[in-house]
């Protein structure tokens, strides 16, 4: 297979991106398509062995410039117009998150049945990876976008993480049946009648370190707010373990014996430095990293691509949208009784 | 001053309630009135000395208990008829929070132009602690909430927390103007609109770990999901730290030379553990501590209920609630044009 990685996104673009890329390629057999510009690209190409079959496609402008949002000579334009093209089987980005997924719905489009695209977020926890979604794409949201974010979200887990049987949460405040807004409440009713396959009821926060659910349902403003609030606990942790290691020569020494253990540790629990976002109910396999994503994570995302291409994603998430019945679901505001899609 | 500690509601009920009001107690010279079963209040003072001036009064019903919500026996709901009845100059309880609410507004009543009580956690940040309002009081909101929100948080903090001009951040999914869903949206307008003093604009969760706000105002499912993702963050960095350190004899060395820093570090990352929730808009000094609280726990929420006393909180927001312009933000899902209160 092959993926196009934009060079051109991202807060360490070109370095650590082409380096990331090229990790992947290594790693995992393969093809890349190297969006961005030219020089800067063979720059970084110089510091290491040029894999064969690499394809370097000029793409200057940056694509993280709001202006840019429509923009079809970005690179993460470019790269979604070379997957509608079948010359390349998938899109990985660091650029700004609005960015890609505006160039995806324009090239790409999507899928037949998905009415809302969503963010999928792969959040390390103590087990393996809860899948988050929405993470971003829609801050506002009816009912009946957060089953269709279920259903993807489902699809997502068993084709390509490998879960067998996904137990899909709802994010809310609490697991008790009152709890939570009009929308929770809604969407949850909705879930339960039309008996969703995994469907385990509300789960707080708490439940992607007891291991509970594979996939986490929110809208896309809580969901944000959940994997950003991870991340900023998670480096805060980190900064004080800094700090207190650094306090006495015994924690110090401390350090010196337990450092690659702690490392390790930081590492994982940085949701957002770990995993990469994939774009749901797009008619292409995209997938966007962290904007701090260092080589690792860029290769991290690389790897989430190539399993969403082997996993038959599009297929399954197509026949999935098929397949599913058409829950309607009354929308927030309307006069009971009506009802949309 | 004299506080009123539920002793029923918690986790740990009764030991570690009793513990921790004995330790407030003893290191900031307060009067205690501990509500609950008289004989297993006994018990637990058995272990050691019996401050001056012990007031034990018999609630025994379990506040926990959904149907207790308006059950006038509850200890949180005899806490708040002593504070309204001046016999206590606060409470804290580790009860549902759903329940020591209700008991508060029923008990203790709104303070005059607060239409919407809210629940104020102090979460610690690097520096210091930042107040994160509502963190669950309010699961739907509309733009005047989160005004309202804005000003009682901006009085605590000065009031309570010694910040001398606060700053205020919105809770958004980014920064930049354009993002959020319209409830943050129509509320950055009027907060901008109005000069209101102190305001700094969107904030993501990032803010709490830069120290960019000191007060972080959200719609009470946001401020619930922030907090609890930040817990369950802190809790899995904390259990893959311990399992790194058991990895080998040399991380099990460095722990044991490091272990003071480092639980120190584990201690004060967990937002639910450390700081205390005060509910803000009731007429009354009401300070909910985590259910899962240890002694520690409960001693820095009596703390805090004892800084909100001394800094005059209720004066100060009673002040600050009849000063602030009745901003008038249209509601959502209203004709444009049309303002509520």
């Amino acid at each position: 297979m092959r993926v196009a990685v934009d060079t051109q996104g991202g807060d360490h673009a070109p370095a650590a991106l082409v380096a990331g890329a090229l990790l992947a390629s290594e790693r995992y057999r393969i093809g890349l398509t190297l969006l961005g510009h030219p020089d800067e690209i063979e720059a970084e190409l110089a510091h290491g062995r040029r894999p064969t079959g690499l394809d370097i496609v000029a793409a200057y402008r940056r694509p993280d410039d709001a202006s840019a949002l429509r923009n079809p000579g970005s690179a993460a334009a470019k790269g979604a117009q070379l997957v509608r093209a079948g010359a390349a089987d998938a899109l990985v980005s660091a650029a700004d998150t609005a960015v890609v997924l505006a160039a995806s719905l324009r090239w790409l489009g999507r899928l037949a049945g998905a009415r809302r695209p969503a963010i999928a977020a792969a959040v390390p926890t103590p087990d393996a990876f809860v899948l988050v979604l929405d993470v971003g794409a829609n801050t506002s949201c009816q009912p009946a976008h957060l089953v269709e974010f279920a259903m993807m979200g489902r699809v997502f887990a068993s084709a390509c993480m490998a879960v067998d049987r996904p137990r899909i949460g709802l994010l809310n405040i609490g697991h008790e049946e009152s709890k939570g807004n009009e929308l929770v409440q809604a969407a949850h009713r909705s879930l339960l009648e039309h008996g969703f396959p995994g469907y385990a009821g509300f789960a707080e926060p708490y439940a992607l370190a007891s291991g509970d659910v594979d996939v986490l349902v929110a809208d896309g403003f809580s969901g944000n707010i959940l994997v950003k609030s991870m991340e900023t606990a998670s480096s805060m942790f980190a900064t004080g373990l800094r700090t207190a290691f650094a306090a006495s020569w015994r924690s110090r020494l401390g350090y010196l014996l337990a450092r690659a253990q702690v490392g390790a540790v930081r590492a994982k629990a940085d949701p957002g430095q770990y995993g990469g976002a994939a774009l749901l109910g797009i008619n292409g396999v995209v997938v966007v990293a962290h904007s701090g994503a260092d080589p690792e994570a860029v290769c991290s995302a690389v790897r989430q691509a190539r399993d969403a291409h082997a996993g038959s994603m599009l297929e399954r998430m197509a026949r999935g949208l098929g397949e599913t019945p058409d829950i309607r679901v009354r929308h927030l505001g309307d006069p009971p009784g009506r009802t949309k899609g």
